[in-house]
Order: C-alpha cells, then structure tokens, then sequence
C-alpha cells in the first residue's frame, strides 16, 4: 500500500552506499511480497550543507513532518570537523530529533550466535547477549538553555551547559521503556546520578512513581551510570532493558555496542509520540557512523542499515512478519560465513558491501 | 621521619577492615625502614554520619587540611540509602575534594599479568593494560550552580543541573594530564562532548591551547566521550593517559577499572595544586566501594587499600622505591597463587582478608 511514505536520507560518507543494498530490499518487496512504499529521497549532513548552507535544511525538516517514517544513514566527516557549531553535520540528527519530538532512542544490543567471537569480550560473558537501551533523545544537556562560552572580566573564558529534565520527559520516555520490559523479560534498570545530580534525583522519583502506579509487574532496579558502565561490562546479560537520560544514554548505548563487537551489526529507532490516531514520528539508523575513511571503497556493511529498515517495518507499519524476515536473512547469511571486513574471523569469506546485499536478497 | 602525617578515615563497610592490613604495612615500615608516620584517625560517610550527625563533620575537614596526605577507606551503604541529600554518606568524599581543593583524580587502570584472566574481556585485549585515567574532580556538573528541583506553575517537577568549567579549570587538570603522559608514553587522549557541549568544546580548546604552548612533545588527540567508551571496550591498549571532566572521567574510570576484572585491587589518588614550597593536599583511596554485602566477614580483599597507600608514599612523600616495594610484593602474592573471593580463578587459593595481608607482609 502506497501509503506508507518513507524519506530517505542517506546522509554523508557510507551512508549512500549501505542504503543501496536497502533499496533492493525494497524493490524485492515491491515485486515479491506487494507492498509498496511512497520513497522519497531528501538531503542531510555535510552533503545538505555544501548543497544547500545548512546541515538540516528546512525542506528536509518539512519532508520528514509529512512521511510516516524516516531511514536515515550517516552523517559527519573530517571535511566538515571544523566547522562552527551550527553548521556541522551532526546538526542534522539532533534538529530532526528536536523537530520531529523523536524523545525515545531505542538501540539494541544483540549479539548473533555467528559473530560471538567478534566481541574483545570472553564468548561465554556475550553469548546469546540481547539487551535494549532505552536513551531520552530530545531533553537534558543537549538542548537545555542557557549554554555557551563567555569571557569573564579577568578575560577568561568560562564553558556552561545546563541538564533540564521536566516530569512529564522523563515520564513519557520511561513509558516506552516500561512498555518494553512489560513485552520482554519483565526486567528494567533505570539510570543516572542521583547520588550527586538533581536531575537524577527527580529521575529516579518519577520511574519509582510511574513504575509503582502503571506498571506494578515490572521489576524496575536503579542503577548509577558509573556502576552501569562497569556492569555493563563484566556482566552484561544481566540487563534486558536499561532506561537513561540523553547524555548518560549516549554513552551507555555505544559501550553495550561495543559489547557485541559488531558496530556494523547495530540499527536503532527514535520515536515520537503516537497521536490519537496511534500515528507516531519516527526515525531509523544504524549506530555506526559515516566511517570515512572506508567510504565509496564498496566494503562497508549494509547489515546494520537493512536492520534498521527491519525497525522501521516493525514499529511504523506494525509489519512484524517481513521484519523478522530481514532480520533472519541476515544471521542466515551470516552462519554460511560471509563477512564484511569489520566482522572478519577465522574460516570466513570477506565480501564488499553489493555482495552482502545479494546474499541477503538471495536469503529472502 | 615523623613530620610525614597521615589522616586516616576508614569509614563504612569493608573501609575498617582493609585498612587495617595498611597499618600493619606501616608499623612494618616503622619497625624495619626507620619511616614513621604521624597518623591520626578520623571519621567520615555512614560512621560520622551516626557519630557527629554529618557524614564529613568540620572537625574532619579541618584535620584533613592540616595532614600532609588523607587515606581514606570507602562510605555508603544501605542503611543510609534513603536519607536526604545533604546526609548521604557520598558527601563526606564529596566534600573532602572541594574543601581541599582536589581537582585531579587520578585512577590507573592495571592488569598484574596473574590476573589476567579476572577479566571478562579476552586475554589478548587487556594482557599488559596500563592506562591512567586523569579525571578533573572539583568542577563540572558535580557543583555548578543553579541546581535543583522546582515546581512549575502546572504543578509539574523540574530538575536543573548546572555543568560549568573555566578555563583556568581545565588548564590545571590538563596540566596533570600532560606532565603524566610525559613520564609515560608521550601521548595523552583528551574526552569531551565538543559535538553537543559548550563546555566540552571549550575543553578542547583549552587543552589544544595548552598541549601547543607548554608540551609540544606530547601527541595529543581528542575524542567524544561516547566513542570512548566503545573504543575503551574494543581495544583498551590504544590509550596511555586518557583526560576528562568529573562526569564522563567518572563514568569512564569506573569503566576502565571494569576492564581489568579485578575492583579489588585498583587504587587512586586525589591530588590538589601545589603550594610553593611544592606541598598539595591529597587524598587516597581505593576504588571498590564499601561493599556492605561482604562488610565484617573478613573476605575483603585489602590489596586496593595496600596499593593506595603506596601511591600515597609516591605522590605525597616521593617515596617511589617504597611504593614500588609494595606494589611488587603484592604482585608476588598473586603470582603465588593467593587470592580472596572477589578474584578467585581456577587453580589458586582463596584466603581472606588478613591471610592476604599476611602474605603481603611476609613478601616485604
Ligand atoms: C552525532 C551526535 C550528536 C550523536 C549524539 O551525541 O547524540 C551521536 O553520538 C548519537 O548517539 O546519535
Ligand atoms: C560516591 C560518588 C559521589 C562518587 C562520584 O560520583 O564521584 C564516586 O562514584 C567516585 O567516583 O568517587
């Protein structure tokens, strides 16, 4: 059904090239199972900004408002590591979060049973490993005001940021974090600093209350972020789902990444508010970045992103079935032993990016 | 020589009992190396708390202000988990670091080649790790004011934290950072936000700044906290000295000590500006926690506390042959096959806490 509208905005570095192989899986779609989708390409990053003089520009803004979903894929480059503030391509992610109200990050943290040993950690302590961080992506110190670097009198420069948290923030974030566990393991460690931030505080008092009142089944711990990142660590299939702020979020998503050892394995979802209707903003994006220095070489992995279309099915179209589809294609594909360079290991064969794709295709 | 006074604040937990395996390494020290320390005791977190009705009375600070260096223990614990604010034991350390002006913390990360296997990471990722982590520990979102919860007109909570750093702030830690990375491998890794934060681009200036005038022999490279983290994960031994403000170098120096597997034995030093005459206050400490699971049991395991009052005689007494001394001798231990419960492995021994000691003495 032609109204399901999707922007895709492949964005900087790896991003075009790793989008390829999604349209493929889009067009077999199309073709095979009869669903098709209203595409829509726009422009972001550094690519928006030698284009058009902005990193997100107001068409871009306004494009994804009007689509049901948004498939994102990288921005950011040496080129533009300069640059002030305002114009660099990392803007572009943060302005559509902001614009779109996408407050809830959702990244997963799955180790497949192929690529154990691709972590640096012992196989036995990520075996099976499956947790889902639940990150804030629109409040604390990203966008609290006020912020920036003044002079003193003594003519030296002084660095401000402000972490703002309001009830109503944390409450409706902490309800999609509950919704999970509720759906999976019944399990949900809430994070911050309570014991030295204010913000952390009143974080922790508004997940006990909504915890208490909505979601009495669910067994909700809390943790400080410092104690989180060494857990996360030495013993990490202790969490199922881990709720944090923005900042504490940021972090702790990329070190449970990190865990799998397989960045080019990683999608993640950052969703808005349903309205009345149910309709929600939402945007998908595998973790890994741009990676520059191995862009336009043809050897990038394009699993990370046709996982986060494998997101975007499930939660903007509800699709459960053609998303868990892609999602085993993929490990398929990665049992038989065919490996993009970031994942290489003993006894596989290293393929280019178009090669990944075919066999995901010829998985489907 | 007996001008050398030492403050030693055991605290809550395990804090007693550890330190009383450093005392035994101190009377050893007075008896057979002639080295006698004015010592005095004092009390902080939980036990000061019960005592005095403050975890860090004045009495306390004051005494730490007159000592040459303070050996502290460990505070928390449950009892005191659901005290307000302004009670919680965590303040005694907290306000030890402002009153006496600590700003640089300072936390190894080390793997003795007997411990390699503690880890959870694979052996070939942490064997040999040694990295220090420079973490400023007066500033930053710890204290900046306007901090707090409010009630907003609609009724609603709101929580502020404030994260502010001056440039002469960052100036002195980097200058820690710097001297350090010059004693070691000539490179020094600065962590900071400069994508999102106002301060963490200030603190990429000002470090770049300095790194150009002052130690144009050090390599200097940045890098975001959330790429840290993961790279920190990945491959560990990329980094020698590695510098951040008191949030992301609390979160990352709990993970850098996660990596090596073994809380137990790691200490860290708190260290203030020097005064003319070269003296700065400074504090001790290791970083495990009061573990009140394990508190009174007499399985804790005394290493950390061993090693940190060794970086004591380093640091505030430039006693390097004695702190080497100790540090082997524990090492020894280890490589005899000793070990209390925390870091048990296949084919050694499990002693408690005052067997460990005994064989640190019997190596001295
Ligand atoms: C690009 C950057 C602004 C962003 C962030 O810090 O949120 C990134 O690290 C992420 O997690 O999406
Ligand atoms: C106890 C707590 C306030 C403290 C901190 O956050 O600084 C601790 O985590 C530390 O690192 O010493």
């Amino acid at each position: 059904t032609a109204n399901k509208k999707i922007l895709v905005l492949p964005g900087d570095g790896i991003g075009p090239e790793v989008m390829r192989e999604v349209r493929r899986i889009i067009e077999w779609m199309d073709r095979r199972r009869h669903v098709s989708f209203a595409m829509e390409e726009g422009q972001v990053g550094g690519a928006a900004l030698e284009a058009t003089g902005s990193p997100c520009p107001d068409e871009t803004v306004e494009r994804a408002l009007g689509a049901d979903a948004v498939l994102f894929g990288s921005v950011g480059g040496p080129r533009w590591d300069s640059l002030p503030f305002e114009k660099r391509p990392e803007l572009g992610i943060l302005r559509l979060r902001k614009e779109l109200g996408l407050f809830a990050n959702l990244r997963p943290a799955l180790v497949m049973e192929p690529l154990v040993d691709a972590s640096s950690l012992k196989p036995d302590v990520v075996r099976g490993l499956d947790l889902m961080i639940v990150r804030e992506s629109t409040g604390g110190i990203y966008f609290g005001e006020p912020r920036g670097i003044e002079t003193l009198p003594n003519g030296k420069r002084r660095g401000v940021d402000t972490e703002v948290y309001t009830e109503e923030e944390i409450a409706r974030v902490a309800r999609v974090a509950f919704d999970l566990a509720k759906k999976r393991s019944g399990r949900l460690t809430s994070v911050e600093k309570a014991n030295v931030m204010q913000t952390g505080r009143l974080w922790r008092a508004v997940v006990s209350e909504i915890g208490k009142a909505e979601y009495p089944e669910v067994e909700l711990s809390h943790m400080y972020a410092d104690n989180c990142a060494m857990q996360l660590c030495a013993r990490p299939k202790q969490f199922d789902v881990v709720l944090a702020g923005n900042l504490f979020g940021d972090l702790l998503s990329d070190l449970a990444a990190a865990l799998t050892g397989s960045l080019g394995m990683l999608p993640s979802a950052t969703l808005g508010a349903p309205d009345a209707s149910g309709r929600r903003h939402a945007l998908y994006e595998p973790i890994h970045g741009s990676a520059p220095d191995i862009a336009g070489k043809g050897i990038a992995n394009p699993c990370a992103q046709m996982l986060s279309f494998a997101m975007l099915l499930r939660w903007s179209f509800g699709m459960e079935e053609d998303a868990a589809m892609i999602e085993t294609a993929v490990e398929k594909v990665l049992a038989g032993g065919l490996r993009t360079a970031d994942i290489m290991g003993p006894g596989t064969a290293r393929v280019g990016t178009s090669v990944m794709g075919d066999a995901v295709l010829r998985e489907l």
